[in-house]
């Protein structure tokens, strides 16, 4: 039984009373001390935690916002690619400035320095290349799945993400949290359901196993990316988001001269360019180092939790905004989703 | 938070250890017999709850596969009253045949003669009765939604039997069974949904109240049920049920005079009765004892839970049998059902 666990680490770990009997025998003023220490670590670091979190959530439903607008004004004229490379430059300008500020003010040390060893930065490149098969793949379903089907099956994700964090990072999740997972994944999918969905049902099985490996994919990458940055905690998150971005170039300049070319030979690098363009590119780079102070300072299940709610808050954002209708399955959907959010807390691990 | 809760009980209640504690110093022999005598009633108490709650779940599930059976067959030409007459007079001459070999068995005891008090009567009328106001309400209520409008608001039942349930026989859920209800309520209703099941969100505010007072007024009777039998946990369970089915065939009787008295005079009783239409008054005068048995040997979650569950089982038989297909919406509610009957199990408060 999953209680009998729960309490068994309950006692494992240092409790109240734990704490108490431990410091026993130290002067009264050390206790004072160090246990106001240790709130006020956990307390600014349960605050960083909730305030990356709230930006991942609000930028991505934003991003959302922006996305229903922009197909709004018309159809993109601009080419994906340069504008995917604009967000990583941008990302890689942000960081350097936030790097600059950082040097400027505690000056340079072994854990803020840009430079690095191959060893380090040999794993930097792994996700944006992971992203980029990923991408690919993307090309290939449509001929399988029609795009909300595409949109349905992307929830596999959260599955991938979960089972993947379990066995990379070796983190473990009570059974709740578990359960309440899979009902995250239930939960979002029902509030995406319209009455085209039981279509998805139809996917040939070649649908079905690309959108498992791209589930996996973006899962890998996810965890992978966790992984690299929590290596080094002491590292600052700056120089580490610069390695990644850089590569995320890198590999998005090829994707310009692959695809993009003749575009942007005889059209010109930012054609098509509009003032939305350029509001969804901050938004993507924001969203982007967002992700990554995320995988820093929480998890990826808390990013994976971030990013459902953030498509619920779009959905109730896009009645004001665009007189959109919710459906009962939007409803039923989000009730779900709530409820998991409650069972991924009230289950917690106990450490 | 609900873990230090439900830890706390866990300690609280006797544990393993504090069991043992508390037999310091009686002979072991003792120990031993009380050891496995309470051991095997708790397990025939719970075989007996397992039984009861399977017959539940395959009757209602039957019973649904026979309405669209009989829908299949062509439209109801019996009767409906004089049909649910039949029911209630088939579960009392079923209760008096078991008391008839109890009685040879056992002879007649306090416990189990039919002879009663008013007293012990005078609460027997009321679940009948507040069926009876629910089954003349559901005539008006079609006034504003239609029957598969009709079905999803159904599922407010669950959220009501919980509430009652919590307040008139003040037993406690913990949080997670509480969270685990409203998953169940709304895997229901997501397993229901097809696409006109958002017109039930244009229902008039006179369909909404009349929903729920619905929903109360049988949960009600259901939790009031639960409270008159639960009442005397020695008396027998058949004597029980005759005085509940009694009344059940005075207020049928009733409806009979008021809706068909003129039908019943010129073709008969029985007209229009089929094979198909005894099968049905078997399969709910089955369902019906039942229901009595979960009430006495579990309680209303369980019903819930149980004809819940039924409901998804008869989907997944009508792919067999009538060649149904099964929805995404289905495949998402059903597997939201499922961890809710997980939770409920998991979350139990420890006594």
């Amino acid at each position: 039984m999953e209680y009998r666990k729960l309490k068994d680490e309950d006692n494992d770990g240092g409790g109240g009373a734990g704490d108490l009997e431990s410091l026993r025998g130290k002067p009264l003023s050390a206790i004072t001390v160090s246990n106001v220490a240790s709130n006020s670590s956990e307390k600014s670091k349960w605050k960083r935690k909730s305030i990356v979190t709230l930006a991942l959530t609000v930028l991505t439903s934003s991003q959302a916002i922006l996305i229903v607008w922009s197909k709004r004004a018309g159809k993109y004229e601009y080419s994906v690619t340069t504008a995917n490379f604009m967000v990583e430059a941008l990302k890689c300008a942000l960081s350097l400035a936030a790097l600059a500020r950082i040097w400027r003010n505690e000056g340079v040390t072994e854990d803020n320095r840009l430079s690095t060893t191959l060893d380090e930065v040999i794993v930097y490149p792994v996700p944006a290349a992971l992203y980029l098969v990923k991408n690919l793949l993307q090309y290939y379903i449509f001929a399988y799945v029609d795009a909300p089907g595409y949109q349905i099956l992307k929830n596999f994700n959260i599955i991938s993400t979960g089972i993947l964090y379990r066995i990379i990072l070796k983190k473990k999740l009570s059974e709740i949290q578990w359960a309440a997972f899979i009902l995250l994944c239930c939960g979002c999918t029902t509030a995406q359901l319209n009455s085209n969905s039981d279509h998805v049902l139809q996917t040939p099985i070649q649908g079905w196993m690309m959108a498992i490996v791209m589930a996996l994919l973006s899962g890998f990458a996810g965890v992978y990316t966790e992984a690299i940055i929590k290596k080094r905690p002491s590292r600052n998150i700056n120089v580490q988001n610069f390695w990644l971005y850089v590569f995320g170039m890198a590999f998005n300049a090829v994707a310009i001269v692959v695809q993009d070319f003749d575009a942007v030979m005889n059209k010109g690098f930012f054609h098509g360019y509009s003032f939305i363009t350029v509001l969804m590119i901050l938004n993507h780079a924001l969203s982007g180092i967002a992700v990554s102070m995320v995988m820093k300072y929480a998890d990826n299940i808390v990013k994976v939790y971030s990013t459902s709610v953030a498509m619920l808050l779009t959905a109730v954002v896009s009645v004001f905004l665009f007189g959109f209708h919710l459906s009962l399955a939007f409803f039923l959907g989000s009730t779900v989703v709530s409820v998991s959010v409650y069972l991924h807390s009230a289950g917690k691990l106990q450490r």
